[in-house]
């Protein structure tokens, strides 16, 4: 890969995730050329120098690196060897760093794949949210041939403030990423169970947050949902149907697995309630409104 | 009562919740009479300066506040109630403040019976572990008479860093507690439920510590509690007991109020195993063992 100033990325998904780091590629002297199925986002980011195309084939022409945020492992697949894929252009040596939350065993067979057009992976799913994305602060759960990473150092760099180099092939970044989503999704429907529970119980929900994020019960899902139930505002920063999907996928790994988790099949479910009552599309903290369905309570209007 | 030099203090219970606050009365000048069901527990005490005393009526003699620091609802009601019980000797106005976990109903009748003896009662659940204790910086999640609060500031003051006063009446710092005890829980249990998954996908379990205290699946208890796992050290700092206690505090009221809690019966089940298999006693995070029993997977040695 040439220096910093002349690399060229690849941006295929320019949503929420993929045009903070998109922004934060730009920032950093990136040449970025940027793909997303809806064409304005490219054309919004335009006005910060992103260079908009119209296929994933086009992004990738003459990039040293491309970079994948999108929903799922069936989006990433069609980025790269679907109609107008990322592969028909794509030089050998290049380098593919997929954030998505995918199974293991997907990104596993992705780096066979790519290595037979010469292509490099890193398995790289992010966490940090939508506001460490739009800062270049997330962290990402890497894996992958060392190769790939002393030439994709640059865009690692600009997007990330500390990237966990947790194995030398690809699976192991996802299989991290799996651990973190079980937690995640478990403790905001555990955030969402108590803050309700709380309320039934006749305790000022205010007051039920200070207490809890000043002692043991708290997390960071506490921390950073539950405001969102206070002030009853499910816009979404982060979906329902993320945790759907990423809870579905630990879930499935556990059957493949013979491994139990209760806890986890316990969260997904409220998640699917969450979905099946129309709420797929708000923000996870919707779970509040699932127990409030339940129970009978009033939630903070 | 008196100021904070001449106060006295009774302690009922000197076990490390209990001995660590009797500690930080002494080191902040009041007379501590305490005892314990080992009077081993008192005697070491009186190093420090306690008066060792063999009855709960002897340690309330002359108290201005009776600090009430047992495993439950039971021992709280045998320490005021019971032979030797410190009803016996308690004056008019003297402050009971009770620290342990009990369902709320119960010190809501307790406030009552007290209160035809002239006595005030602090419901006073605690949060901050045994190593908050001993430096007498516990949260306290407490409601009761302000005329109690008045009184037992001096008392307040040397075990707490934060009260948080919660309503006029007892049973609200015990809501407030179930709430916080049904996070912590779920979050053990959540905890072990993910280090035993990554290690059943191969992930080096420091590494996950590590990415995870990093990361948006990061709890109080994970960070907490799983270094237990990685050393394999399951010496009780909090017991599995405990959790089996309070977990069924939270599902018993969530059975009278009709409020479905999916994720704490989840935990409570494992907890439950955990006392199955013999490890009652055990440090709480033994959790990962019932899924090292349930999975084949082998933990840290």
């Amino acid at each position: 890969m040439p220096t910093m100033q002349q690399a060229t990325v690849g941006v295929a998904g320019l949503g929420s995730m993929g045009g903070g780091m998109a922004g934060a590629l730009l920032r950093a002297g990136l040449r970025v050329r940027g793909v997303d199925a809806n064409p304005a986002r490219a054309a919004d980011l335009a006005k910060n120098g992103l260079i908009a195309t119209a296929t994933p084939a086009q992004a990738a022409r003459d990039a040293d690196a491309l970079l994948i945020s999108v929903v799922d492992a069936g989006q990433t697949q069609a980025v790269l060897f679907g109609a107008g894929g990322a592969v028909e252009t794509l030089r050998a040596g290049a380098v593919v760093i997929a954030t998505s939350t995918v199974p293991p065993p997907f990104v596993e067979a992705l780096e066979g794949r790519l290595r037979e057009h010469g292509i490099l992976l890193i398995d790289a799913p992010v966490s940090g949210g939508t506001s460490k994305a739009a800062t270049g602060e997330l962290s990402i759960m890497a894996s992958g041939d060392p190769a790939a990473f002393s030439a994709a150092a640059p865009v690692l760099d600009a997007i990330a403030a500390k990237v966990y180099r947790l194995g030398d092939r690809a699976g192991i970044g996802s299989r991290m990423k799996s651990v973190n989503q079980l937690l995640a999704g478990v403790h905001i429907a555990a955030g969402c169970e108590a803050i309700a529970y709380a309320i039934r119980l006749g305790v000022e929900p205010a007051e039920a947050y200070d207490v809890i994020t000043h002692s043991a019960g708290n997390s960071w899902m506490f921390e950073n949902r539950i405001p969102h139930v206070l002030e009853n505002d499910y816009t979404p920063r982060s979906a329902v149907n993320i945790f759907v999907k990423d809870l579905g996928i630990v879930l499935d790994q556990g059957r493949v697995d013979k491994f139990p988790l209760p806890l986890t099949a316990a969260a997904h479910q409220l998640f699917l309630a969450a979905a099946g009552m129309g709420m797929g599309g708000d923000d996870d903290a919707s779970i509040a409104r699932v127990f409030a369905a339940l129970s009978g309570i009033k939630l903070p209007q």
